[in-house]
């Protein structure tokens, strides 16, 4: 497995947005800097959803004009319809990420809409995308798994994220939203997705709700994906089980694949670092095993 | 991957050796006596090792005659010597667990004896437990790294894997006991070390210090391993890293069982309520994420 892999750096938006603790703006500003210096190629910023569903990011604008963007990184932002679409780009955004769930029940209780509507509402901000020449990623959440059907059949996500390939995404990453995936299953169910949608189109996206998380990523690079979302001091957390851990820590992940002998381009002990001092403004421990191990050696 | 693993319970031991908070002689029965009511088939039970060395177990004799021993489940206990496999006989044990590193530096330190001394203490030992009836199963540490001299060679740890299965040990146990192993090179120690003893008679140790434990254990589950140590609440804790986490926690690792089609035997609901329990005991959150996921749920 002597190659590259790319973290997608999920913890700005992704992270934050589950976490309870309100995040200073100037902070996240700084959250996303350090990242940058990391050797991160992809952090997502922030989300320009509805201030009134996520108030942790409320000041998507701000963050977003406040980062220092680098050359050779890419800042996506999430886009839950064309408003979110005009407010990203009327702050300067080149690159969004839609989402859609596979189970019809989330879609419906997370987005009032099925996954049909979703995804119609999507077509006129590819189309606006392409024109602009703004990049698209698309999210599948649920994948394996729902909090209200429970079995989210994998033909379901070969669909949806068929679909979404279609309309234009570049790549389609597959989120265990609630965590309760295990590697078999995760492997099956990337297999299955990447008959239809090329493997290099594909990311992964775990939660570790049952410290599953670093064990699916393995089994799905062995699959042969090579782009893997994740949270810095796995930041965030999971609405549908309380107290429960949020998303992969990205400092164990690049542990594993420098561990492996997968190139990253990213400096560990930046990452760690970074990670102990978002829980720090988060008031508690890293989240990241790896950053607490790294921390004390 | 239709079959059976046997799940190793070492908290009481492994895990419990490196707390810091002290538990009373009665905690330690009752957590065995929970344990023994979950379905697990190994529950290493305490260490005759000398009180100086570990003050947590210096009540091993009292542990082993207050537990409600069942049938169908073997309590094995740690011996160092000879002075050590006295007391546990006279303590009525019948199963024992000898321990030597791969490491000559980490033996060293550990035991202030080499690899070839401490493999001809347990020759006694192993010819007794053979007369005695007694079985001895072998742990072979630092498999994946040291904290003395770093790397270790894969060679070192075939021929000590060798050598005690030579000498009677019916099972051997591979550890990591710093946790810096990453998946594919856990596999491919696995793979050599199964070039010389049966794969049957091979067990694997992970402690989750870069929180790498579960992804390595599923690696080595793919290269035909069938027996994994772990400890509820993921107890312990690594005395070469400070803050780090310790074991990786039992609850996890049925949970990833359970979700690849694995039997194990074991009430994972139970198994993550004693684990709950034992944390409150150790005065902090469980160690496990299945066990807090499955309690918020």
């Amino acid at each position: 497995m002597n190659d590259f892999v790319r973290v997608v750096e999920v913890g700005p938006r992704d992270g934050l947005q589950n976490e309870k603790t309100a995040v200073a703006t100037a902070d996240k500003i700084a959250l996303i800097d350090r990242l940058s210096a990391t050797g991160l190629r992809t952090i997502e910023a922030t989300s320009f959803v509805s201030p009134r569903w996520v108030p942790q990011l409320a000041d998507a604008a701000e963050v977003y004009a406040g980062i220092d963007r680098r050359p050779g990184i890419a800042y996506p932002v999430l886009v839950p319809n064309e408003q979110g679409y005009d407010r990203a780009r009327a702050a300067g955004v080149t690159e969004v990420a839609v989402f859609t769930a596979a189970s019809e029940a989330f879609n419906r209780a997370n987005t009032n809409a099925g996954i049909d509507e979703s995804i119609e509402r999507f077509r006129p901000i590819l189309a606006r995308a392409a024109a602009d020449g703004v990049k698209v990623r698309g999210y599948v959440s649920t994948v394996l798994g729902c909090p209200y059907q429970g079995e989210v059949a994998v033909s379901a996500v070969v669909d949806v994220a068929r679909r979404l390939h279609d309309l234009g995404c570049y790549e389609i990453s597959l989120g265990d939203t609630i965590g309760v995936g295990t590697p078999l299953k995760a492997r099956r169910m990337l297999a299955a997705v990447a008959v239809e949608v090329p493997m290099a189109a594909l990311a992964v996206h775990f939660h570790d709700t049952y410290g599953q998380a670093l064990a699916n990523i393995a089994a799905c690079l062995e699959e042969g994906v090579r782009v893997v979302d994740s949270a810095v001091s796995g930041a965030g957390g999971c609405p549908y089980a309380r107290g429960a851990s949020g998303n992969v820590a990205s400092e164990d992940v690049v542990y594993m694949l420098q561990g492996m002998g997968i190139d990253t381009g990213i400096d560990l002990p930046a990452l760690a670092a970074t990670g102990r001092w978002l829980a720090g403004l988060l008031g508690r421990e890293t989240g990241s095993k790896a950053g607490r191990a790294l921390a004390a050696t």
